[in-house]
Formats: structure tokens, C-alpha cells, sequence
């Protein structure tokens, strides 16, 4: 069990505070995420600076390695990756339902093949509750299954029963600490009705909050929006809203605007490693020859150390000679931005100008990679 | 012209200071190497934290990519890579020598194909000199050919003979400034008479510093510390004395131990990318499956994040994953071992006890991958 305080609304965008075993996460909230037990490409003091209060890590990855009991052993997640505060952890259910040709799905759960060594292995409710108070995570995600899209209806509502089960299977298994936390997840695809059911099946089980999931699959950002807009409304008041694996700058603006609290994504990570650097005007690809004679910082108002120290001419260099440094450099500014991004957001609705921030982000930001920077 | 003030000795072990431009260097001295205008997998501010005060720019790399007036315009090195400190290049011989088949060399200097576009170009005495002007070198290296080995007395005679009119030269064309200095280079592969007719070709020169070429190209240890045992003493003691190329921590210690000053390598960097860790014990690969549950710092007396933070059974999942952060975290470790080192030595020379010093480091330090640690 933990605490959420909501602070302060604004039009639909909310403040809030999650308060945890490992410490307190500010709403709404970026989720830098941490794959196999590390932020790629930055040390965790480096997140640290960032502002990020909380990260993530995946359920599939760790169990396979180093391996959930090792993890345990080494003192769990947070001791090993020197992350004192809080860590959420995925159930494990969005990667082995990737890995087409190499899983079977039953009602107990799913038997798949590890992508590293070919060995066998189980996720059920289960197992995925078991295996996430062995990482000791803060926030725990019950077992579910994404549902692809499109979906049809039919198919949609299958895959949400099957997940409501194991949602209930989940929380049945789910063993309460003070301070820790599992979240439900909402599926449903792009259907009211199902949505609806999704959340009356969940509320039950008085989760200490709710994820929408399905989403940022493919469907784009307006039939994404359009969903929060009649899903986010059906939520509890008092919970914290995750919208996993989402997104992209202007995705987060959206949907902090339709009522969302926290949100996690590869984005500023993986974007990092290949040359595109995330800022207020958007997405600027390094790699770029524009860039080679530019003494201009990548961004004059942030405070990450590519920004304060480097120009855009030696980060470009970097990128196109394949150096590490460009990678740890373009991550570290993603993460900032990120972090910087929902800094703003907090600030704007804790002085009621959401809104006006909001209409401020859109009129500067632009998708694709922008070239007038 | 820069000062070098030799405070003590001890045996033939020295403690130095160097005043240039850019700040001051005590000697005994490691410059980690920055081949392309970064440290690999470091970021400056990192690199500082070890203790480093100067490193090292790769003329060759720097020439092809970015670009030698692409660096001028964006500052010189010392801005582009956020490095104010003092910072040494080398002439490009080396690496250009090394293109077997893509070079052709004459009296004027070397001709050879750029390894990343396949673009032709020259370097030559002159436009070495031009060229590490250009990057704003502290130090600029004597333009010069690193004799391979083994050589023939008469072909390390004549490689010797080549590189002395090319020294000659490289002075003629360098352009002194308050605080910058020029070493020259010291050839004769193993040969004493050789190394000696060198040496005299030098002094007239009056170079701010001399460097010893030519060694840890495959003679191995006993003929590199033989060679060193008649170099050295043939040096005026006035100036600071470069050994380049080198190396293991045991070979820094022994180097020491015969009067040089100076040394760089790409060891600690290169090996920290590939799982090697280097302590006072020895070197440790930790892609070993011994460490994958070993809760213990790599080494407790150790102040880098690797140690200070994390556990070995970390850094191997790490390394084993091929996660950025296992060779960042080697590598900076790997950095601060190789100043701790440096520093050690200083602190013993300074007070006399460097005998002592050795004799520690050789009771305990051993070659090759330890398993016992």
C-alpha cells in the first residue's frame, strides 16, 4: 500500500504525489527506463541529475539475466543498480507476447523460449508477482496481455477477459508491503464499451493504481487521444494513471492534458544511440551535416553537460564516428529534456496555466526531424 | 617554451612539475588517450574527477575527421572536447606508418589514403607541425618513424637517420608560444649506439621535452626496461622525458623506476570496453563467470562509481549483457586505477620511499588474468 496525494487539478491535467517505500515521485512523471538494470548509456548518478525519481525495469530481461533470485541475492534492484529510490517493474507479459514462434499462450499463462539461450521458461500471475517481489520492485505491473492492434472487437474482448482473469490471479498473488504498490491494467483496444468493463472488472481489486495499456501499438496519436478521452474519465479519482510506453513529447502534452499521471518509454534512450536529440522546437537528428560547423550549444536553456558543455558541431562528430560519448551525451540530454519537459508540465497546472502551457509547447514544437533549429 | 621543474629524485625516479599554457603537470605523469577528441566511453567531467591532468589528441584521427580547421574554427581541442587542461598530440607518424599498403613513404614525408573515406592525403613534417598547431596542441610531437620491430641495426639505422632530419624539420616548422613546447623523439630501436647518435642529433635542437619512440612494439618487457637502462641516462636531466606507448601498470612502475616522466596508452581505456578491469592485484576479466554472484566492490579502495557503487556481480551482468554502461564504468575505473598508480609513485618519490613503493607494488601485483581477487 501506498499513499497518492492529488494536489491540484487543472481543466483534466493533474498534480499529484506518490508516496513510496523508496521515496516520493512527483505527478505527472517520466519513467526513464532501465531495461536490463541499467538507464543504457548513463551512470545512475547521471539520471540522478536529470530530476528522474523514478525508473523502470523489465520483467523478461531480468529474469533471464542476471536472473530474478540472483537479483534477489544481490541485495535486489534497487542496491544493485544503485537506485535507492523507486523502481517500477513491467510484468513481463508485453516482451514474451513479442516473441511470435517462440511462445505458447494458455489460460495458466505463457511458456517461451529465451531469446539468449533458447532455455524455457513460464510467466503466469503468478510467477510475474513472484518474480517482481524478488527485484523488489516498488511499483509491481499484474500480468496481462497487450492486445495487438487493430483488433477486432471480438478479439479485443477476448484478450481483455483474459486479462482481467489475470489481473484478479494477480492480485490474489500479489503479497502487500507498506510502501509498495501493484498497478491494474486497462486493455480494451479502442473500444468504449470494453474499456468500460476493463475498469469495472479492476476497481475490485482496489490496486494501489491503474495503467491504461494497449495503447502506443500502432494506432496513432489520435485514435490514441480519443481513447484517453473517454478512458481516463472512467478512473478513479484518487489513483494514479499510468499510459504505458508512451511517448513522444507532444504524446505526453496530450495526455497529461486528458488526465494522465505517469508515463514510461525507450524514446529519449534509444533515440540517444542513434544521433536524435529531443528539444522544445522537437526531434533533431545529429548525424546531420548541418550540424558539423555549429558552435551553438544543442539547446541554450538546458542543463545537461551536452548542452553546457559541447557544441552541436562535436556532438555531430561523435555521432558519425560511432563514439560512445555521442551516445552517453544525446542520452543523458534526452533524459534531461524529458525530465525538463514534465518539470513544466507540474509547474503549469500547480499555477493553473496548463492550458497555456500547453497552446506555448505546440506553437514551437514540431514532429519529424526539424530542420530550422 | 614551457618550464619544467624537476623537485626530486629518488634513484632514478623523478618528481616533476611541467607549467604550460593550460595548467600544470605533475610528474610522473599517465595521459589517457583521446584518439578522436574523446576519451572512450568517458565524458570530460568524468575524466577529471580521476585526477587526470592531461590527455592525449590522435593528429592522424583528428586530421581525417573532424578536421583540423573544423577544430580551429570550433575553438581548438581544448573547447571542442571541454578539456582546458593541458593536452598532447602526437604527430601522426605512427598511425600512418601502420597503413601497410595504403601509404607510401619518401624524404618529403607520407603519403596514404584516409581508412574512412579512402581520400588521399599527406603529412610531412610541416603539415604535422601546421596540423597540431591547428588542434592547439600543449604538446606537439616531433614528426617522426616509429621503427618497427625487429629491425636490422642497418635499417634502424637508416629509420633513425630519416627521423632525425625529419625532427630537424619539424623544429624549423614549429612555432613556439609561451606555455606550448615541442618534444622530440628518440629512435635506435634496441641498439645503444644508435639511440645514442640520436640523442645528439636532438639535443641541438633544444626541444621543450624529449619522448623515447620506438619501444613497446613487440620486444617485450626485458628488452624495453634494457633499452630505457642506457637511454634515460644519455637525457638531459633538465627536461621531462615521454615514453610512448606504454603501459601495463608493471611497466609504468619499472619505467619510473629508470627516470621517465611521462607515459601514455590506450590500455586502460581499450581494455575497460572489453570487460578487464586493472588493479593492485593484477588485471580481472569480468566477463568471468566467477563474479556473477560476488557482492563485493572491485576493489574497496578504489573511489571510481564502479567501485563506490556497485557490486562485481553487477558490472559482470553488466559486461556479459553488453549493456554501455559495463564499459563506462570499466573505463573510468580502469582511468582512476591508472592515476591512483601515478599518484602513488609521485607521493613516494616525494618522499624517498620509491624503493619501497616497488618493492609493494611486486609483492602483490601479478601479470595476466588473476583468480584470485
Amino acid at each position: 500500500m501506498f499513499s497518492f496525494n492529488l494536489k491540484k487539478t487543472d481543466g483534466r491535467a493533474r498534480l499529484g504525489q506518490i508516496t513510496t517505500a523508496h521515496g516520493i515521485i512527483d505527478t505527472p512523471v517520466f519513467m526513464p527506463v532501465g531495461t536490463a538494470g541499467t538507464i543504457k548509456a548513463m551512470t545512475a548518478d547521471s539520471v540522478r541529475t536529470t530530476g528522474a525519481q523514478i525508473i523502470l525495469g523489465n520483467t523478461y530481461h531480468l529474469m533471464l539475466r542476471p536472473g530474478a533470485d540472483r537479483v534477489h541475492h544481490l541485495g535486489g534492484l534497487h542496491e544493485m543498480v544503485d537506485w535507492p529510490g523507486p523502481i517500477l517493474t513491467d510484468s513481463g507479459g508485453f516482451q514474451v507476447m513479442s516473441l511470435k514462434g517462440l511462445r505458447s499462450m494458455t489460460e495458466h499463462g505463457v511458456t517461451f523460449k529465451s531469446h539468449i539461450d533458447g532455455s524455457l521458461h513460464e510467466l503466469t500471475p503468478e510467477s510475474s508477482m513472484e518474480i517482481q517481489k524478488k527485484l523488489d520492485a516498488t511499483i509491481t505491473m499484474a500480468f496481462d496481455e497487450c492486445t495487438p492492434y487493430p483488433a477486432k472487437k471480438e478479439q479485443a474482448a477476448i484478450s481483455m477477459a483474459l486479462s482481467m482473469r489475470w489481473a484478479t490471479r494477480s492480485k490474489d498473488a500479489f503479497i502487500e508491503r507498506p510502501g509498495y504498490g501493484l498497478f491494474g491494467i486497462v486493455q480494451g483496444s479502442i473500444y468504449e464499451d470494453l474499456r468500460q468493463e476493463s475498469v469495472e472488472s479492476l476497481l475490485p481489486l482496489d490496486t494501489e493504481g491503474l495503467a491504461i495499456g494497449g495503447l502506443a501499438v500502432g494506432e496513432g496519436q489520435e485514435l490514441m487521444f480519443s481513447t484517453l478521452d473517454f478512458t481516463t474519465p472512467m478512473l478513479p479519482i484518487q489513483k494514479p494513471r499510468y499510459l504505458m510506453g508512451v511517448g513522444k513529447p507532444d504524446d505526453l502534452v496530450g495526455a497529461v492534458a486528458r488526465g494522465v499521471d505517469m508515463f514510461d518509454c525507450v524514446l529519449p534512450t534509444r533515440s540517444g544511440r542513434t544521433g536524435q536529440a529531443w528539444t522544445w522546437r522537437g526531434q533533431v537528428n545529429l548525424r546531420n551535416a548541418r550540424h558539423k560547423d555549429d558552435t551553438r550549444p544543442l539547446d541554450e536553456s538546458c542543463s545537461c553537460p551536452a548542452c553546457r558543455n559541447h557544441s552541436r558541431a562535436y556532438i555531430h562528430h561523435l555521432v558519425r564516428s560511432d563514439e560512445m560519448l555521442g551516445a552517453m551525451l544525446l542520452t543523458w540530454h534526452n533524459i534531461q529534456f524529458f525530465q525538463d519537459l514534465m518539470k513544466g508540465m507540474r509547474d503549469a497546472i500547480s499555477t493553473e496555466s496548463f492550458n497555456k502551457f500547453q497552446a506555448g509547447f505546440e506553437a514551437t514544437y514540431r514532429g519529424g526531424d526539424i530542420q530550422a533549429l
